[in-house]
């Protein structure tokens, strides 16, 4: 009869997708399956990204091995020391990460060797064992777009989602000041930077968190005609002096930056629900890494 | 006796390199020397600097040629739309500038033909026979660094300078706020973006105006053991988590982000001193471009 509850209640939990709305009676009888390994869960992904797998990408395993049984998931934006430590001590021994775990965007280490903070967090990670997956690439090729869905769904922008454009956000008119409060209010975060003027309305938002580069906000200007850009992170000669000029201009396009780890962090929420049907036998966890900054 | 007079005062102005401290008189007879072209003054700067011409650099005529005759000459760290008037309005027709014209290091603009911004800003720079060159690459390569000179300087840092190591300046033990409160002040910066605890004492100070890059700025960290960072920019994936795991991991490293524009500019008034004595017959003004953010 075990057996064939488990079989049952997989079945089930696969066709409504949301096996994590079961009870706990579920949960313990999901526990006594085999664990999958690091690789089976990656492979589980990988299934829902068209494309997959990339032959180029930056997804890759950053420590740990493909072949260890996972003990639990826990996702993040970056994995830092503390949201390491934090799966340690929750017995989770999978991170899966959006951002790079050792300062560069390939993850190269080679110049790192003898850096004393990248042997302090490698030897912490290879001490607990801790693979680190990156989950960048892939989110972003997800249809839709993880990271977006998250982002806006925090933000409360939902209802003015249109799939045939979803990186534009058609809202009704809305003071610029009324909006940075939304995202900062939502989003949880201390402080933006913003070009434009506060008072002005905006209603066509072009959503871009994290950092695409200026060449992709500024096309994306060009060819969504925003009055509003919000974006993660940008180079400062770039979008910045563009969105400068494009006022000194008389164009009435504003911008706001929300801080990197903050505009994708949402991204990361949304991946438990869509992970934790794919592997109802383990736990699945957001950690947030939190933004960084102080502003002073 | 005029061109007595003139070159005799030439002679001299060269002589104390400060030419800018002569009367009216010697303004007026200055400029009745034939004009330099903007070649000629691109040239008088490369004199000063070792190595000079680069066979690469970004250091090139962003509008404008070499041949024409330069009215006057503005230095400024983006050649914006606003300091491109200010240039119109004052007759001087050459704009040194530290950064981009066109919005990525390259400036290449190919990718731009269509866009209403460049176009416009180009349109501008052509109808009023702007020329912009970039002076970036050279102006850090000047023995010493006329950006650091004329940041030092801004900070009050010059007593801390040391020719043998110019990056770093130890400083009598200062708190981290009070640190924060100099920059903003002596800078002009309305809020700075800060990892580290504001109460902690520094004395090592790393300082890296710009935006080096994440190994730039990491291997200084190696290198130079400093208990405070300050840069102009960064990447967010890069610096800013390298110094969020050193805190994790024990080290008293702390890091403030100036912002890019504000944290370069001085060496753009650095310049004035440095060509004015060139050019005696020209007028060097600076024109502070400016922070581009709000912060909200």
């Amino acid at each position: 009869m075990t057996t064939g509850r488990r079989e049952f209640l997989t079945t089930v939990s696969q066709a409504i997708g949301a096996s994590v709305l079961l009870g706990a009676s579920a949960s313990e009888a999901f526990a006594q399956q085999p664990a999958p390994t690091v690789g089976e869960v990656i492979d589980l992904i990988l299934k829902t990204i068209p494309g997959a797998p990339f032959p180029k990408t930056v997804d890759t395993l950053k420590s740990g091995n493909a072949s260890q049984k996972v003990t639990g998931i826990i996702t993040t934006m970056f994995a830092t020391v503390e949201v390491i430590r934090k799966a340690i001590a929750t017995n989770a021994n999978f991170i899966i990460a959006h951002e790079p775990t050792f300062y560069n965007h390939l993850d190269e280490t080679a110049w790192l060797e003898q850096d004393d903070v990248y042997k302090y967090k490698r030897d912490l990670l290879e001490k607990h064992s801790i693979a680190v997956w990156r989950f960048h690439d892939y989110i972003h090729s997800h249809v839709p777009d993880g990271v977006r869905m998250g982002v806006m769904t925090a933000l409360g922008y939902e209802k003015y989602y249109d799939e045939k454009n979803p990186r534009v956000f058609t809202v009704p008119f809305l003071k610029l000041k009324d909006i940075v409060a939304n995202a900062k209010q939502k989003l949880g975060i201390p402080t933006v930077r913003v070009i434009g003027d506060m008072d002005q309305s905006c209603q066509r938002i072009l959503l871009l968190p994290g950092a695409s580069g200026g060449r992709s906000h500024i096309q994306g200007i060009e060819s969504e005609k925003p009055d509003l850009l919000i974006i993660g992170e940008l180079s400062e000669w770039e979008t910045a002096e563009y969105v400068r000029d494009a006022r000194l201009k008389g164009d009435k396009l504003a911008l706001i930056v929300l801080g990197h780890a903050v505009s994708e962090e949402p991204g990361l929420e949304w991946m438990v629900s869509f992970l934790q049907p794919k592997v109802p036998g383990i736990k699945v966890t957001h950690i947030p890494s939190g933004n960084p900054f102080l502003f002073a």
